[in-house]
């Protein structure tokens, strides 16, 4: 189902790339530096270098120039109702530019693919001093085109910019961004990478029915294989539609996924196709699967994990803009998880040195995101002013160490126990603020907030198993109903949303901001192309500091809405 | 005693409350909005909204208005000496506010209370929403009445706006005070929270003797049971009379009470009493208690702690004002160490789980709290600038943390040792810069600070226990020497202040802060009414910022007095 | 070799000593307060309180004036080629100034270091009140001498302000320094506390050429023990040769010592011998050392650790200038490092609990400091913006805690697994990154970040033993191969510095940086001599918050380099 869309809409944006028209007065008045690749055209005739001065002389002109800037900008006024410019141009210029904005996230023909590529780097360690850095010059400051916002990385910076809630997913109102945002995008670019968060959902239940099914606290009410044997399926076969898209995506807009691995919360979701992987290695039903699942398994699904958490540590460490005081917030769990996960399926797998070790640093870089969350820096821009359900990834991580620690050495012991009850704290703490968990839109990524509750009910089956009392049988059944009912409301909302309603997917604005910073007034914008920009990001800088601490009250009185929970 | 003072001072109250005569000019020129719940009666003529205005016109206009600002201002401008108004007007106002005051911390009438109670909640999390929002408009800005200044919590960001000191219990002297500062208060008002500090030390000297008599490690002293019985039942009674004047306050006080728990060093001592139970009931003697004491004992007194570690901890994650990198101090173990005396208490109880799961939730939010307090964060306004007697708390918890391990696993292992370890090197590195310890003028707040003294003299005789060498003996003796003599002195001290000096209870302005910020010279004040006020918050955070960081030297030459240490 | 030319230096600074001629125009125009003690001569004819106005004065007057500021900018000015006074003058001056300035960090005479000890102290703690406190008034500002300079010690904020690099070794463009750039400066002078790397490498190295010897894991190769006895007496003669000569400067230039000792990054060096000592105790080679230690060794290494770490911690705890959140930086780890390593030898020495003790002293400020480092706090000044060698230290912590915890407790358990693990993926995460550490020219730092990949080479070699693979053995081999090839290649390195190019002790401008800022252009001198230079301070700052946070990439296309490694 997935694929027909995807499939239907990739021929939409090959009919689409067909028609180019170059734009006469855009040659005329400033520069062009769109990269036109497929077609191997560049129309840029000025040196590069004099792009920003052209485009503020033309800004100022009245509107007359017809930069990339410029007919962003207009397009922008056009849709709040005001034209700046001649009609005609603007409805000539959208067609032109409808396919050419979805083109700009096409993945490069295959000799600009492979020049772009050595920048670019994969996951490993290539792009460690290229990650961020614009690769062009872009001559005049501020000036540059929207084809270098293509072609070089969004800096960390522009995303906490430009995009604000918990999950960094919506525009702020005074940022434009590349693609239009009155029509339906294809359906890939609204793929997100945090779909996968439905089959860490469903991944987890499956260790969950298969702890219920096989575990002798819960023995005694019979559940069948079956239903394990369903949920495995059915999330196995999500997931490999899942990654079959997301596949997709990355083969036909590779700059997207590009700009989705360089997002600060995206990119922790890259972690989750893995760990679900291992859910579903370690839920399968015994009638499907062998008991012990072969250590080549577990190393298919692990290195992506191992590469990924290199790179993204490493990142925090090395202290640029995507530094842990920076990006710290509840979804860095994600990245942290999968070392506790991946454990603990290397001790089901028989390695257990390397359990220890994915344990090792799972514990170490554990304790810096647990405590920089619990401090909760003013650095940290991602992190939500209120609570979130994005919280309850704060209770994952416990619970899959307390699991790891658990199946390598074979006792719920001291170091179990207090990890184990370290997510349980965390889970009531969580729980009794429920009223912050209302009155949110649905959206895919509530399905990532229910494996926390999950991984926490197969640790208290376990620990059942370890103390069996009624309280805490009760305690697993009861948790065990929380977080099944949680997954079966979300999967009955996903259904209506994906098929009554068709409001699955929205646009994703995220992954298209522009590279700079656009001034929606003329005047502003103009002053923006000007050197002088340096001072008001000192003081908006000043401000964000000043809001952040202690003002008085009198200031504001619906601010501190949330300062006393 | 303490009883008989308070019910003395209560029926002051009383009489006070009566000749209420309302005030003609105040009627005249602005508006008041003073609550006086209790005779039903309103005086506000002018809609609320209006308050500012007026007082702003009133203040510019010379002087003239009486509002209720502008009769504070003229009280404090008449404490300096000054008169701005009508001497008359003065003294007539000064028997109406005299009264006033005090009223204004009454708890309301029943109608009210119902009322009122809804949006402050009890501790269980319905404030969570309303904690620190001012529910009352305000009106102009800054200008809000006296009145509401009660009526609406008082904003986190305040407390460290007025206050100053390591316990923020002094008040700014850019700041006014709404209750007179030249007479005495009410002793229920004068009676803090941290009063229960006094039964946190000799609570835990009960446990100490109680060790000293009966560890095999001391057994040579010979030491008499009788006086662990003498101080346990003096402890006793002293719990029993703090909790009923504190029990007394809240009720009649109630405003007080909820100023104090929102008081950002305050909260943690709301611990203070059912750590100190526990400690009672850890330390009783054989002859007067069973040995192990029923389960329930121990619920009674954990159930207050786990539902305010479920409030303090949210607050801490969920990052408004009261965020832990805001509000980290010393006192804030207090918030810890009830986990680990709750797990130690629930070993002895017969409930290992239980004490499992408070060590876990303890070591978890030790750790936070360790290392924020050990970095330093600028952010962090109540950590005083050089040490002081609060950082002892920095030996409790991990001594209380070690403790709790043996009781729950039998033994003093390697995890009790670590522990056990890291709170006598903070011992050392405290004891070695005794000097600062020294020209602090003795409060009552002293107290708060033996007791973690006490926790490592009785972790070093149990570990004297385990480890029987003369040197660890050595070391129990004269540890227990040294808080056994801080604890007699000190309790001489408060016996002087108590009885013979009268000193021991001064008015506490901590609790008695404006809501708003007031300046205190006209200028200033019609300023601050204005919107303007956004940018002199501005530099002034600017400026703190720029002090916090490393400012050459020249600038100042008495400044980093303090650095080296 | 070394100790042949600091007493050839030293002779050299006598002989300049003598010929003081004093400075005519120097009385005559401003004052003159340099401290030549030795011969007892005061020339300051003004009182020091006029030294500020009256060099504002100077400066303002054309450069006429001839002050001891006014002669160090005329110096660095006719540095840069041009002259702002009289040619003849600078020369005279010039002359006078040479053997000035070196006789400036001289120890001072018996009468004045009885004096001046008393406020600076020793290491333990008697400096607490006066550490960065300018005992001197100072008078006008930001015009004291540069007598005063020398007398005062250097405040922390100095250090940062006017030093960059990762080990705060290069002074600033914009700063000026006591000491002619111009001149070989005495070698005494020149030889910097972080030369004790050196001994740190190669006695890292005898303990891991003794664990090839002796261990069972790597028996097959049949290694000699001369290799290791010849490194241990190539080390045991290099820590002597250090020792001596950093006596020599501590008896000679003890304002020199001082100065490194206040540096925050040098600091963490005065454990280096220390450590360096424990090594050699460690990896002795048993034909010529008992197999147990005697303790009163332990004792005699130990102590010099414990009392720095007492004061050390201090400091990051009580917040001036030197708390945690500023002085952070990997060459911390070698104020952590010390209490492992001496936890192994006192496990070695026989005395389990001083080992335990110090096992629990370092884990407690090990996550201290790890966890500071990772999350990057921005106001960490010496955090260096890129990875750097220095980043190398990060291994060495955890692979020491893992070693110590394998003397004590005699088993490579969990505890000891889980901290090399962490050592191992933090070696991994740096290993990805080599082409961070290219491009640095060699200096002698570069030794201190060879000893952690040595202690992991241990580590591995420890954990080959217990898990006796092809996997784990080749592991070990592979680290010891590396370890050992990097310290040969610094060990030709530095021999082809010291003696073919005689380049391997540079000038140590960090150590001769002024106390208060120095403007280099006239205009600015005379605006930051008035008061008013608290404003640019405060835009300083703010300037640096606004860089630190998320800047629009458009402001500058190469600053985010290092930002995606």
């Amino acid at each position: 189902m997935a694929g027909g869309e995807a499939s239907a809409s990739l021929s939409a944006i090959h009919r689409d790339g067909i028609n180019i028209r170059p734009d006469k007065s855009a040659e005329e008045a400033g520069t062009r530096e769109i990269h036109q690749r497929q077609q191997g055209i560049y129309f840029g005739r000025q040196g590069s270098l004099e792009t920003g001065k052209a485009a503020a002389a033309a800004g100022g002109g009245g509107g007359g120039g017809f930069s990339p800037r410029g007919s962003k900008d207009r397009r922008s006024l056009s849709r709040k109702g005001k034209s700046m410019g001649p009609a005609t141009e603007t409805s000539g210029g959208y067609g032109v530019r409808k396919g050419d904005d979805f083109r700009m996230f096409r993945t490069k023909s295959s000799l600009h693919r492979q020049l772009s590529m050595l920048p670019t780097g994969k996951e490993g360690g290539a792009d460690n001093q290229n990650g961020d850095a614009p690769t062009g010059g872009g001559g005049g400051g501020g000036g540059g085109g929207r084809g270098e916002s293509i072609n070089q990385s969004v800096p960390a910076g522009r995303y906490f910019a430009a995009l604000r809630g918990p999950e960094l997913n919506e525009v702020k109102e005074s940022e434009d961004i590349l693609l239009p945002k009155d029509e339906l995008w294809p359906f890939l670019l609204r793929f997100p990478v945090n779909c996968f968060g439905i089959c860490l959902g469903l991944g987890s239940q499956t260790i969950l029915w298969s702890a219920m099914t096989s575990s002798p606290a819960i023995s005694f009410l019979h559940i069948s294989p079956f239903i394990n044997t369903g949920i495995w399926l059915l999330a196995l076969l999500l997931l490999a539609a899942a990654s079959i898209a997301y596949a997709l995506k990355a083969a036909l807009y590779f700059e997207a996924v590009r700009r989705e691995y360089f997002h600060p919360v995206r990119l922790n979701f890259f972690f989750a196709p893995w760990i679900a992987g291992m859910f579903l290695v370690s839920g399968a039903p015994p009638s499907l699967a062998p008991p012990s699942p072969h250590p080549a398994v577990w190393c298919a699904l692990m290195a992506p994990v191992f590469f990924l958490e290199v790179k993204i540590y490493g990142q925090w460490l090395s202290g640029g803009k995507r530094r842990l005081c920076m990006v710290a917030n509840p979804s860095s769990h994600l990245s942290v998880v999968g070392n506790f996960v991946g454990a603990g399926l290397a001790a089901r797998v028989g390695w257990p040195e390397a359990a220890k070790f994915f344990w090792a640093v799972g514990i170490a870089h554990y304790m810096c995101v647990f405590v920089t969350l619990y401090q909760r820096l003013p650095t940290s821009e991602t992190l939500p002013k209120e609570l979130h359900p994005v919280y309850c990834m704060f209770i994952a991580t416990p619970a899959a160490a307390s699991l790891a620690w658990n199946a390598i050495y074979g006792e719920f012991d001291a170091v179990a126990r207090t990890f184990y009850f370290i997510a349980l704290f965390l889970y009531v703490s969580l729980i009794v603020r429920i009223n912050f968990f209302r009155g949110f839109r649905f959206s895919v990524a509530w399905w990532s907030y229910t494996f926390p509750m999950t991984m926490v009910s197969v640790a208290t089956i376990r620990y059942a198993e370890e103390v069996p009392t009624v309280i805490t049988k009760g305690l697993a059944l009861v948790l065990t109903f929380i977080s099944s009912t949680i997954v079966l409301l979300l999967f009955v909302s996903t259904l209506l949303h994906g098929f009554v309603w068709g409001s699955l997917f929205p646009n994703d604005p995220a992954i298209a901001i522009s590279r700079n910073k656009n001034c929606s007034s003329a005047g502003k914008r103009i002053a923006a192309r000007g050197r002088t920009e340096a001072m008001p990001h000192i003081y908006d800088e000043v401000r964000r500091w000043a809001k952040l601490s202690l003002v008085p009250a009198a200031k504001g009185n619906t601010k501190n809405k949330s300062d006393d929970n």
